[in-house]
């Protein structure tokens, strides 16, 4: 087995001084030691210095005042966050201060990452000061895997997880955990939300002991363990013949069920649920609400400090596409806004950013907006479904941040979408962040290395939603590839244009599918057009879009003024959605002054033109990024340059042909 | 393991006379023992009535003249083809001659089918006379069946004849070769054309055994076995650098691997080929032609008296569909022509009926009117890729006779397809017809009960051009549904109302394709329309189809006179294929009187409407036929009538979105 180190791939920064470290810690631990660690190998690497771990107490004042050390100073009385940490470290003696273990050991990431994102060449000269909140209670990575080992929607590989209905545990399982908390992960749900088959008996005897380690390996990390389960688990597993939420059997069951899974793993966090979504079962099959349903989960798991993660992503999907009346995208906040209050303290709603399913732009859900009185988590999806796949390079990170940066209009202070899932607009702390995760066993973890910049990102930008998408590209791009000038500028510029060239060259205006169905890769403007998925662009000779105004669907009125205004009223409505919320003809005149068609054509050429310029970028850096990774990255935008045609040329030519009109520009159509 | 027995289910005629009927034959012999059987149990099961069989003679003069009997009475002098029969029964005392012992068997068969057909109460007062020499020497069943168990384009369960890597025999593979041998059949290749994986290796020690037990199973029925060859085998199996064709290392290898198969298949019929097409291996890669390619196996396999059998759908499957030059429906004109004349005598090419694909029209290959020195053979596909996958009926044989009828215009007397592949045209006897086959391990092995007809219908027509595809379905419901008045009449509606009804709720005017993608089900108008395959439509806002007149491909300049200007006048051209050889704009105004828009929308309303009454007409049978077979039959009618609204639908909105033209009629479009 081999695998990159990704971003914490460390190199040399100074051969000057071999004097050794100390790393004084008040106390050992699990996380602690862990911590330790991190120092050692940091250390050892960056300076060639060796780390002397002391326990049990502080430096002395009557040490040699000259000497470099760390102190880890666990302080349950710091006025801090559970999580937080401080570092002050003046001339190369550094305090890491926190309430936690946990705290600790994202301050010694922090510390290391600082050293080496500010090229810290003498460690005994550096001062500094950080003190840190993260922004987030809970930064959680879902995982797609199935348990033969396969990941749905994954494309870097297979799972490190499962094999042959098996949990793996080796050492790719610390390695990820490592990963995973340096840029302050602190959950992780390692199962598909689609359960299927085995997965369905992941909370049985066959697999606790082993999800014990699990569990042990990751809490050494700061990480809690969360499994997806099978509503339907009381008749599967349970041989009862319901699993109506209502039920005393049903109840009683799953009281019985928590109560083993947290005896054989003391540690765990909670479920993951997809109900009554795609034809995963649900309560909606006794009669009952999504509210009784996760209640009745929650008073289950409330007697261990479990939580219950109730995703949102309820529609029908067996639309029949003849039926205008329908509108998917208001499925989410048709379903749950009613139940608003209902559910109980430890059941968290997980919403996806949009209404439909990430695309590569959609408004945010309104659902953000609407719910005041319950928990909500926003889910994101760095596993590029339909940005690219992991072999477009597509950096999310400047999408994100217009997604936290959105502001509700929900009436209170702090409004934006980061303010709610932080917790800090209703007080409420089982909230968070998470992404549907893109790592697999490949030898980069994302298949394309560039794709570790969204992995990389979104924990970063959930520990701190203040930091920008460049910022963390800067970072990671030190971290990944080093310190070169031409190295940072190039991959700063294809990471930074990537998500909107993206979106240029695919589906226009924010309408977005228009990808060949089930793989969802690749240009097919009709792929879903007649399809049950309730994802149409009811595109004609005349006009595309569909009217979600209050004359048409009626989806606008879902957002808090003055949103729906806005967004009703196509002079208005921010262009880049203009598609997604009205229905216009080609020759309509947008803010930009372009028509719809020459937008289409416009942007389809200069999304194209930039992926082709990102291969161009790549190649002059051959020589200053490690051969096979450089190899690896080239061979990828080669294909994106080749499939970014691909989707112009198909995605112009269909418009050309149903709309008759040509290009202003003259260029070829088909 | 069940299955049924399709038309060979016979069901009493009369219980009136029990007396024993006498079965003389000349001489016993594999073939004759499995004719004596078949009259041993029809007359069982048709009169309770035993044979019994006396071998080496004929019925003495003095035997009870009244007496009843059939006499097997081989004859090489016959002035009959070698698999001809001669029937003569007066009053009950029957003589089947032949000149072989399949003659004999096709005899009992058609004895058997006709004692059925005519309703006989008593045998002893029968007579009837019938001479009959298949039309076609060769009669074939191409199965399209993975190692693995799974089948290409298999609609009815897995495969009989392959399971995990090995090969199955059991009893269906006698009730296989039985059904096959009642139509007819006497040739059959059991393994995909693509030749992959284990396939490949059928031809060494590994498989001998259980080859060589086939083939004779096969040989007691008239079948000869032959087997899908990979034209890489000497580099894959021979260790060989290369599969040049001209190469002396490789000829050799092929000579001992055919000198090794025959000496453990003594009966083995030889090579089918797909070469150069759809990735397959072959001489082009080696810069050689398909006749040098050809010519060498056939030199290989000739001292065993050994056949080559090679496909023409050779075509350029990695087409820019940007590409408005390149014309797949030419490939196989292009590509074979030029060889005419150059292939070894044992070698006949394999055509498909129309230059693309099985679609459910197309024009006829012009290469049936192109070649004149070289053996051909007419591929059918009877598996319904593209016409339904056995879950709608179509039955073919109305299509069949039009390609048969086919006046190819060669410059000869006998100048339709049915005399070219007969071996009427140019005197040759290396050629007939193939059909890629329908079968598999369900319970009625068609999937769909009423696709049993066009495996019936494909033998009884290769054996018997001159039948109709009406006396095919009449014998076909008859033997296979009994005898009562109300079944023939719906049953024969459903069946020859299939196929005119698929062609009109499809894709319309010879236009094929706007198929879904990859498993080819369902409608799809654009599905193949941005793809590598050379299938377009190319329709736009104004107009639709692609020119193949001079003008354009050139396409029809590949037919001889008068059908080369018949097709390039649109004036003249069939209705039926007018978009396979125009592009026409939308209201351009057909023979028919309709504009091309009209015509659509009207045969797509049409279409889905015979659809459904197939549906009414089958419920009128419910307890005149089988429950089960009920059953399973109403069951796809109901599937088939949604999906035939389907897509009417999807058909029709596409049209209409892209045109902009209202139905006359205002019906509804989306």
């Amino acid at each position: 087995m081999e695998f990159t180190n990704c971003w914490l791939q460390y190199e040399k920064i100074s051969d000057a001084n071999h004097k050794d470290i100390k790393v004084y810690a008040t106390t050992e631990g699990n996380i602690i030691n862990n911590a330790i660690e991190e120092l050692t190998t940091a250390f050892d690497m960056l300076y060639n210095r060796r780390v002397e771990a002391v326990f049990g107490g502080e430096p002395k004042d009557n040490e040699n005042a000259a000497a470099s050390s760390v102190e880890l100073r666990l302080n349950p009385e710091l006025k801090l966050g559970k999580e937080a940490f401080r570092i002050d470290c003046d001339s190369g003696r550094c305090v890491v201060s926190a309430q936690t273990q946990a705290g600790l050991l994202y301050g010694v990431f922090a510390l290391i990452r600082n050293l080496r994102v500010q090229r810290v060449y003498d460690f005994d000269k550096w001062s500094f000061t950080l003190e840190q909140n993260p922004s987030n209670p809970i930064r959680m990575l879902d995982h797609w895997d199935n348990m033969d080992g396969s990941i749905e929607r994954g494309y870097s590989g297979n799972s490190f997880f499962f094999e042959k209905d098996e949990i793996i545990i080796n050492e790719r399982t610390y390695a990820y955990a490592r990963l995973a908390a340096s840029v302050g992960i602190n959950a992780v749900a390692i199962n598909n939300v689609n359960v299927r088959g085995m997965a369905t008996w992941l909370i049985s005897d066959k697999y606790y002991d082993k999800l014990r380690s699990l569990s042990e390996i990751f809490g050494s990390y700061g990480i809690k363990l969360y499994l997806s389960i099978n509503f339907a688990a009381p008749i599967e597993m349970g041989g009862l013949d319901t699993s109506d939420p209502c039920d005393e059997r049903v109840k009683e069951w799953w009281k019985n069920k928590a109560k083993e899974i947290w005896q054989h793993i003391p540690e765990f966090g909670g479920f993951l649920v997809k109900a009554d979504s795609e034809g995963r079962p649900g309560p909606f099959t006794y009669g009952r609400s999504h509210a009784e349903g996760a209640n009745m989960l929650a008073d289950a798991v409330r007697p261990f400090g479990g939580l219950v993660i109730w995703r949102c992503f309820v529609y029908n999907c067996q639309q029949d596409w003849r039926d205008q009346k329908t509108d998917r995208a208001r499925a989410g906040y048709d379903n749950f806004m009613p139940l608003d209050g209902m559910f109980a303290d430890n059941v968290i709603l997980q919403i996806k950013n949009g209404p439909m399913d990430f695309q590569v732009r959609e408004p945010v859900s309104p659902l953000f907006g609407g719910l005041k009185r319950t928990n909500a988590m926003l889910e994101l999806q760095i596993a590029q479904e339909y940005t690219g796949q992991q072999r477009h390079v597509c950096y999310l990170l400047p999408w994100f941040k217009e997604i936290l940066d959105f502001k509700t209009y929900c009436g209170r202070e702090h409004d934006t979408v980061a303010d709610i899932v932080a917790g800090r607009t209703y007080n409420n702390t089982n909230c968070g962040i998470v992404a549907v995760a893109n790592t697999g066993n490949d030898i980069n973890w994302t298949g394309h290395d560039l794709a570790a910049a969204n992995w990389y990102g979104f924990g970063r930008l959930a520990f701190d939603t203040g930091l920008s998408a460049e910022e963390i590209a800067s970072e990671w791009i030190m971290q990944t590839f080093g310190y070169n000038e031409k190295v940072m500028e190039n991959v700063m510029e294809i990471l930074m244009k990537s998500w909107p060239a993206y979106e240029k060259y695919t589906s226009p205006l924010g309408i977005g599918w228009m990808v060949k169905p089930n793989h969802h890769y690749g240009p097919d403007v009709d792929g879903y057009e007649y399809d049950r998925w309730g994802t149409y662009h009811r595109a004609n000779h005349k006009a595309i879009g569909v009217d979600r105004t209050p004359a048409g669907t009626g989806y606008t009125q879902q957002y808090n003024e003055p949103l729906a205004s806005i967004y009703a009223d196509k002079r208005t409505c921010p262009q880049e959605l203009i598609l997604f919320f009205h229905r216009l003809e080609y020759d309509y005149v947008l803010p930009s002054g372009k028509t719809v068609i020459q937008h289409i054509y416009d942007s389809h050429f200069e999304g194209a033109d930039e992926a082709a310029r990102f291969l161009d970028l790549w190649r002059e850096l051959e020589g200053l990024i490690e051969d096979e990774a450089f190899g690896r990255v080239e061979k990828r935008l080669i294909h994106q340059k080749e499939h970014a045609k691909e989707w112009r040329d198909v995605v112009n030519s269909y418009f050309y042909r149903i709309s008759g009109i040509e290009d202003e520009k003259g260029r070829p159509l088909y």
